[in-house]
């Protein structure tokens, strides 16, 4: 085990009728709240304007930014933060999913100096402080809803980049999985996925002797798995709702990665998809993640062998080490297509024209990941392989 | 799952040499500290002379409080709430086992209020605030270095009582298995059965579905059982010293068991068992806890059964459920003994002439648990059971 800093000081209020928290959560800040939301289903389903009842109850005082898009983009984060300055405003509430939560954490952070925000997310300042932000969310994925970071989209230049920082926590989130019931069927499974990959980032690491991290993730791997499955047959399912919820906070609430070296090479990879051809992240990572495996698991044979038995129950049966880890990995790949994810490039509409532009992009602040660290030849291969 | 509230401010700070980490801390609270410490280990290892140089490094204003006993007495408590009060103390700070940090809660509780801090122990007052607490841990065990519960004990009137509330999670905690390698072998195998029981006493329960809950806390378990095998035949690893302390810390932040309804009888039992005989908390849940559970496994045989096969490997092979059960206790049972831990009231030298008073002392505040509402007859037939 490595030596480790954890702090998360985020208030989750889980379950049905959480929403009934949120009185008593306003009370702790100010009066003037900018609501972010994003397009149709906070609206469609009454949530928006339950919150704006009880906001109103509370005597605060409201704006509203709405049409927050997937992939957030830094030009709605320039008018939030116009807005934030213009009123003087208190507390931030994002009504949302992640990419809603993320652009509120940029705007908070953007209210709160005097500096451009996008020269946070260029690395050229560290985050310090920003406004109080409260969250409801409505769809199982990014975690966003109890860490520090946030990623958003420039894009006309198509860079899509992340903070991170402690004043990013946000200080309430409120998770009813009743929300959550009505995500169409590709969201949920996009969702599912980036849950997976998040585990998949903190789990496959050099780092040796982390045996309660690695049962950690196991069971968070094994529950969404076995979660994910039911959801694709029965997206109604309130109790199951409610677990892939609680999975996809715990999958990056940074608790079960701590003290090992982390790797998030995909993810980046995947920022670049993203940034380039506006896919859904969820899709981009089932799209990557088998092929990234494939291309780094000879670093720690050992690890993706112990990912094969534990997570995917393969038996050896005299099995080859390299027959056991491929089957793993082949499992993976068939659970992402069996709840509805792409399996390669081409299943998400993408050809080889901009792979050589995407993989430079990716290495623009230096090699990724830490299993192997991977340049832009490597990241060339990569995606190369995830074409067919 | 049921609906939960999560919420956990404490810093933790884990590794070697992170009491390097101490000054920056130190440097967020006002100037005068109260050090409250045990007897001999943070003296003889250097540990309190080690903070009591960076305290002088940051030119604080420090006084000492040593000489907190395991099962810390409510006397020593007014002795630092005094303390505090004469000195104006801005910050506590801890340096100990689990004992050392109950006591300085309590400390923190008192010295905030003008009440008794008795009261709150009595359940007559609600902790709202405290003052700020550091925690610098030499012992894997409690947890209470990232939870808001404390524990004391009245010695005269043999009352054992806890209190719990936000205002008591630690501001930071300092946790460097270092400290902990020279820990003598009874201290460990007690503290690896109590964190084993803390995730007893949130995994056994009437609340269905919660796969992702029960998957946490077999990882958890799995890991204590390994790793206190290990570290009873070689005491002295780092690495093993580390993951323990890890899982004593995770055993009770409140994480693993969201969402489910717990029980606490064992531990409730147990607290009126180092009342009146003042021994370890741990020794007196390695006694007890196989008897609750062979007490009160009919009210979930499911969750039992699943408890032997997914913690203990236990194979169906032809055994009717009752028999994977039972077997599952007797393999706890056979773990807490082989790691050097009592299973027997006779082995630890208490005989039955108390066990109707303490019975009766137990069920003082109502029933206890909720695998199985057990009142004063049920508690004294566990005790009568755990004779010999």
């Amino acid at each position: 085990m490595i030596n480790f800093e954890f702090y998360n000081p985020t208030r989750i209020i889980f379950g049905k009728d959480a929403i009934l928290k949120l009185g008593r959560e306003l009370s702790r800040y100010g009066n003037k709240v900018l609501v972010i939301t994003g397009g149709g289903s906070a609206k469609r389903s009454g949530l928006l304007d339950h919150a704006l009842r009880i906001l109103k109850e509370n005597n605060k005082q409201v704006w509203i930014l709405d049409g927050i898009k997937p992939n957030p983009r830094l030009d709605s984060v320039y008018e939030g933060i116009k807005m934030c300055k213009t009123r003087q405003v208190e507390l931030i509430l994002a009504i949302g999913g992640g990419s809603v939560i993320d652009a509120a954490k940029a705007i908070a952070v953007g209210a709160a100096t005097q500096h451009d925000i996008w020269d946070f997310y260029l690395r050229k300042l560290s985050v310090t402080k920003a406004l109080p932000l409260g969250c409801m969310l409505t769809l199982a994925a990014t975690g966003t809803e109890m860490n520090g970071n946030s990623v958003v989209t420039k894009w006309e230049t198509r860079e899509k980049n992340f903070i991170s920082g402690s004043a990013l926590f946000p200080k309430f989130s409120i998770l009813d999985p009743t929300y959550t019931l009505t995500v169409p069927r590709d969201q949920t499974a996009n969702g599912c996925v980036d849950m997976m990959v998040h585990v998949f980032e903190q789990y496959f690491s050099h780092t040796t002797d982390t045996p309660l991290q690695d049962r950690l993730c196991e069971g968070l791997m094994k529950t969404i798995i076995e979660n994910a499955l039911i959801l694709a047959a029965d997206p109604q399912d309130y109790t199951v709702r409610a677990n892939i919820l609680w999975c996809g906070t715990m999958a990056l609430n940074e608790l079960v990665g701590m003290g090992k070296e982390q790797d998030w090479a995909t993810h980046i990879i995947e920022h670049e998809l993203s940034a380039e051809y506006d896919i859904a992240h969820g899709a981009g990572l089932a799209i990557l993640s088998p092929n990234w495996m494939a291309y780094v698991y000879k670093e720690n044979k050992a690890l993706f062998r112990q990912f094969a038995e534990r997570v995917w129950d393969i038996q050896g049966n005299g099995k080859s080490e390299e027959e056991i880890i491929l089957e793993g990995i082949r499992k993976t790949r068939e659970f992402f297509v069996s709840i509805g994810a792409p399996a390669t490039l081409e299943d998400a509409g993408i050809d080889e024209s901009k792979i050589s532009l995407m993989a430079a992009r990716a290495v623009r602040f230096g090699p990724v990941g830490s299993m192997k660290k991977l340049g832009k030849e490597d990241v060339e291969t990569i995606l190369r392989n995830a074409l067919v």
